[in-house]
């Protein structure tokens, strides 16, 4: 299996942190191939890859995948022995509505806290919408802990997709220093304890401002 | 099976009709709840439902299934028989790839020619970056019915989800009388002919305005 992952910098590219995180739990090697953004050949440079015009894009064999959902989707199928979704039927839709629910929505907080991994500084005010957004997020990690996170500490008990998803998340709360209701709390401190997403965080922290 | 599926008005609800395109696929029996929008109440009443407060929601014996990317993986899993999913691997791949990024994106395309069934007219001016989402749709089309639509007029030969997904696309562009190239054209006639597609129309093409 041959496969690369393009994606932009590891400081600022939420999405492409998701499909790498994916490819992590998947536990397949993959090469990365990186494009700086905020550059003049930027979009020149994605372009070259993703018809989308965006990053994460996932080069396979067979063709390109893209889209971090898409992605993520793909390796559970071609790897089920990694269980990438929850494995009960319920739990899956939950995990796959909360995911979907992130890829589309909560465009205030994506707006006004971007991920930022090197920052640790609040912000002076957090606008309103950003807030409903963030309380919507632990509403959903607290239901989701209470009903079926009894196995571990992750979302759904064991680490999934839905993790892969959230993980963005949970560094903007913990960047900007949001307070956070215990369970959220929590949440973000296992996302910080989980060694991909440390590697990551390392990785960004190492990178060359552009 | 005793499936609920909570909509807004048929004219204007793209997501619902995903949702709802989506069951059709799968063959299973489903009663419809509606919640009328951009009424004084609207939101008040989704929220009786749906904690995203967005239609569509699939109510299942298990429990509350919202977005329609979500129904949709659901009930591909339920109803394996029915192939919800394009066949081949990459080709699936590609169908998820293809209906995130219309989850996701797309907005100037969403704003400026918001789905509206019972529309027949122009635009005066069709914005400049709604005609470049409507470029993208129409080469991603072509892509689609060019690689894996040898089999029938949908996008991957078969019906699948990815029609589910592009249908109200479909429409705005039909609705809004946009000039598109043939392959984008024929499979536009080809959404016009889909038969649960024709009983959606129909049905809001007799809904009484808010």
């Amino acid at each position: 299996m041959n496969l690369e992952l393009v994606i932009g910098d590891k400081n600022y590219s939420s999405w492409s942190l998701r499909g790498a995180l994916a490819l992590e739990l998947a536990g397949v090697p993959y090469r990365e191939r990186l494009v700086r953004l905020n550059r003049a050949d930027t979009r020149t440079r994605i372009l070259e890859y993703s018809p989308s015009g965006k990053v994460p894009l996932l080069i396979t064999e067979e063709g390109l995948i893209w889209e971090s959902l898409a992605i993520g989707e793909y390796l559970a199928e071609r790897f089920p022995e990694a269980h990438l979704w929850p494995r009960g039927e319920y739990a899956r839709a939950v995990a796959r509505s909360i995911c979907a629910e992130m890829h589309a929505g909560f465009v205030a907080l994506r707006t006004h806290l971007p991920m930022d991994l090197k920052r640790d500084a609040a912000l002076d005010q957090v606008p309103d919408e950003a807030k409903i957004d963030i309380q919507r997020v632990c509403a959903l990690w607290a239901e989701c802990r209470s009903a079926f996170g009894q196995d571990g500490p992750f979302l759904f008990g064991h680490v999934s997709l839905a993790d892969a998803f959230y993980a963005p998340v949970a560094s903007r709360l913990r960047s900007y220093q949001i307070d956070l209701p215990p369970v959220a709390a929590a949440y973000v401190d296992t996302i910080y304890q989980w060694p991909p997403f440390q590697r990551w965080l390392q990785a960004a922290r190492e990178e060359s401002e552009a």
